[in-house]
């Protein structure tokens, strides 16, 4: 099976860099897909490129590469790192905390030390074509991740809320906002206590009605539900959650619960 | 002949919705080409898709699978359609008159029943990747669309404003704009009376000069022309005709013919 | 090995004019592998196409055919040529100056002419479609360019600031920002005397300090460094050059050297 290698950056789809990092790729192996998972994550925006790749990497087959690239430290100390999830997708990136998804127990990290199996970058400046992308090739090639440097147990990690479940409530925060404005919370599905049904949610201390598709609001609405990420979201619909609210970062969410009996659980 | 696939949705190609959806392609479908016909519909603006979806399938092999998803209702009541036209083209896509230009007489309808050949989606909100992708998978594989449900006679179609053919003149209405501000009307190539030239134009009473294409414009001037698409455009030269109307959709079109002759027809 | 065919226009990515293209290429060509260089070249702004194919071709195999069609004079009496550079690399594109980055000593340019090996295009507003796609497939099918029309010395070619070297100091102007609002200015790498090194830099009066990477700098700090597509580049980290000078290109820049000895040179 050729390789697939997908791109997730912050360098805007027609600047022209994806397409440089694409020649570089096709040029070492012809016959790989590209797909772009995106190349219009916020620019420097780490926790909002680590989200999107939590929510794309996993639909992806597990032999895919994944080259994830927002990087303010480009040619600075910042490391670069190679991953391997246990599930056994890999990954590189800058070591600012863009894989912590896929940093859990389990996860394999190298540091891609210039002057191993790869020659020093030939720029300071684009380590997506000049690292990254040669990294990747050399993955698509069947090279271990410990080729490209040594292993490392201190990946930078991000530090983001999550989600507070206590007795009948649990409480997080917006995180980001996709093009349609909904926005995505700390709280995952998997933090509801199983057999739990929301009762009501708020934002800022605002009302959100719990539904189950943006279909179901009137128009202006605040909505709760969950999305298709696997977290809570909040939306409006076919409205913008983040214009309502202001922002789309840092607003408390509350959701009250109820077991499935009926009473608070 | 590995399966062709194109994909026109209002996600944003950067939300990563879009890689999601060719994640689940590429899983079941390793040699699938998948071609972005556009993530930039405006949001929920179903018309503008179906515009776009008739200017674009046309030109792709007859064998490729269009998946269309412009879908304010998703996890409604709303249906799903797979739909064949007269050419073999076949699409999948929410049936809310996103298919209305394919839908003409000769085409074939199926409601796509979650329960039959698929299994019910994942998600209420993402029908996209839940079920649009997967009905393209089985089409991709050979599946008959009649295994994807039963035949409907009442998919939803759009209405939108027609040309109006009268003695010597034909009126219409602009519909969308493209990016460079051009406007396409309600006005077919087709509906020009055989060997009727156009002698003036004017949009919401404005003159504009009929010209072959955008170049011999002067500055600033409103122009109409046949577009390349098929309808009867207005454009300003190197600037945009949208933004000097004021709006893209409901500006009145009126063109005045001649016969070619040189009197009016 | 399958063709390798960019694409670089204005068109913008989500317009349906790009997936015409492609569904013209992959109809003739089933097997072509297509990569979209930049749709959003700034609409009509031939230097900036210009730059951009500069920028991002090199790094392609060389086999790849490149189409380019930044083309405010579509239809009107402007050539269409053919151009294969030194390297071996094909370009079909207006003749209007986006190939002036490959038409050195050494290039071969023709015009597409049609009516020789190509059908008059279909329309008059959409060469990308019409006339340059059909031309990449004869290219990709192995027709030598001179198929395609008559050989011409005279094909455009854009004039655009040069770097002006002179004893210890080169100067400039800048030519375009990218999406990060980082700016690229006339100035190559080629164009710094061997040797030297950058001591101070100056846009529009204003000190720039000069370094080796983005993160370097402090915050709103001007910055002058070596791009990664072989120019001087303005920048400011995680933050836009552009916007700080007030416009992307025509503003003056001053490099002042020093030799490798520490002396001015």
């Amino acid at each position: 099976m050729p390789p697939l290698i997908t791109l997730l950056t912050d360098y805007g789809a027609g600047s022209g860099y994806p397409a440089q990092v694409k020649g570089v790729l096709l040029a070492a192996l012809p016959d790989a897909r590209i797909v772009d998972v995106s190349h219009d994550v916020p620019r420097h925006d780490v926790l909002a490129g680590a989200l999107l790749l939590e929510a794309c990497a996993p639909w992806f087959p597990r032999g895919a590469i994944h080259v994830a690239v927002v990087d303010p430290g480009v040619g600075t100390a910042r490391r670069a790192l190679c991953v391997v999830d246990p599930e056994g997708r890999r990954f590189v990136a800058p070591d600012n905390g863009l894989l912590t998804p896929f940093l859990g127990p389990g996860s394999r990290a190298v540091v891609i030390e210039p002057g191993r199996a790869l020659p020093p970058p030939r720029t300071a400046t684009f380590h997506g074509r000049d690292l990254f992308a040669p990294a990747a090739v050399l993955l698509a090639r069947g090279e271990d991740p410990s080729a490209l440097g040594a292993a490392v147990d201190d990946p930078v990690r991000l530090e983001w809320p999550r989600a507070a479940v206590a007795a009948g409530e649990v409480r997080g925060e917006t995180l980001a906002a996709d093009p349609f404005g909904n926005v995505v919370t700390s709280i995952r599905e998997s933090d509801l206590p199983a057999g739990a049904a929301v009762l009501e949610a708020e934002a800022d201390g605002r009302p959100a009605r719990w539904v189950r598709t943006f279909g179901e609001g009137r128009p202006g609405e605040l909505l709760a539900l969950l999305g298709s990420g696997g977290r809570v979201e909040l939306a409006v619909r076919e409205a913008s959650a983040a214009a309502l609210l202001g922002r789309a970062r840092g607003v408390k969410v509350r959701l009250v619960l109820v077991g499935r009996a009926g009473g608070a659980c």
